[in-house]
């Protein structure tokens, strides 16, 4: 059976949890709690040296890092990572925009004011990851006044990626009340069919 | 004909050029000055709403960001992104490594180092970039240790993004010697047929 380590509060895991309970595929979870250090064990490392969740384990007892890759794993095969050739760019841009452009400012802005004491000095970054986190919410608004989905006219793992942290981006001190069409996509993501909450941080 | 735009200079845009030269496609390339701020002009922002470099222009003259989705674009169809399912998910784990825990730190040193006036202010971000940039050069040299490619025996595209700014390292204050794997590494690359050279920033 897959065996996911993940922390379910963390966006990047809920990513996971999302695209397998969509694809019904049965999956065991094994919480990793990276405030607690657990992802800096010698035996964490063992399995994935760049410390980081999630971190999946196939069938075959084989290891794969980064979410995103992840979800183009298991979706592979499925309507969820298109066979055409144009339409799979499309979603690997959008990947690629979610873990550079789009993560390292509304997921970090969401850790340090939910994960961090109340007086860590990181809150010193804020504003300049707000002001980065609002970028990517813009380009985002911008496809999304468009086009019901990221990928094509369908739901695909870009739609994944895209709302594990756009749909908490509150927590990061984001006001989406500006970007309407991607309040209107946050509601399409919850409409699909075994969607699951993520778990409150 | 294929359209890159991009500025040489970038180890980014170098990732797309080293990879045309090695499929032997023809191409043309657009120069984009970022630091003129020729990727933020309306005409730029109409093509790449995310105002980054490089871009692709296809045959069909559709438009793809973010390198290593163009990179992927690319090779689909040869050797370079293997059609294995496991493999495959072996590159796409790479990419996001570099764009997520390596490019950010490594890169972006060398941006300030190389490409900002010698007194900016943003020379305070070093420490941190070096001390982070240094925990994905041991990550690789973990890898490398074991293996002479990073997805599979094999060169891939995985090599390719991950060469770009590695054998640039040096620019942003980063010690290779330190790192005889991915030293070892970086020559097998610079081996490989239709190898060419970035130009210098």
């Amino acid at each position: 059976m897959l065996t996911v380590y993940g922390m379910k509060s963390s966006g990047n895991c809920y990513k996971v949890q999302l695209l397998l309970e969509r694809l019904g595929r049965p999956y065991r979870w094994n919480e990793v709690n990276i405030l607690a250090g657990e992802s800096r064990t010698p035996e964490y490392l063992a399995m994935n040296a760049n410390g980081r969740v999630p971190l999946l384990r196939d069938e075959e007892g084989r290891y794969l890092a980064e979410s995103n890759a992840i979800l183009c794993y298991l979706a592979d095969g499925s309507p969820l990572l298109p066979e055409d050739r144009w339409q799979r760019a499309q979603v690997l841009q959008w990947l690629f925009f979610e873990q550079y452009s789009h993560e390292p400012y509304i997921a970090v802005a969401r850790f340090i004011r939910t994960m961090l004491p109340a007086d860590t000095p990181r809150r010193a970054e804020l504003p300049r990851l707000v002001e980065r986190g609002n970028q990517a919410l813009a380009v985002m608004e911008r496809h999304l006044s468009r086009a019901a989905y990221f990928a094509g006219d369908a739901y695909t793992i870009a739609d994944i990626a895209l709302f594990a942290y756009t749909h908490a981006a509150a927590d990061g001190g984001f006001d989406l009340s500006a970007y309407p069409a991607v309040g209107a996509w946050l509601d399409r993501v919850r409409a699909q069919p075994g969607h699951v909450a993520m778990t409150p941080a």
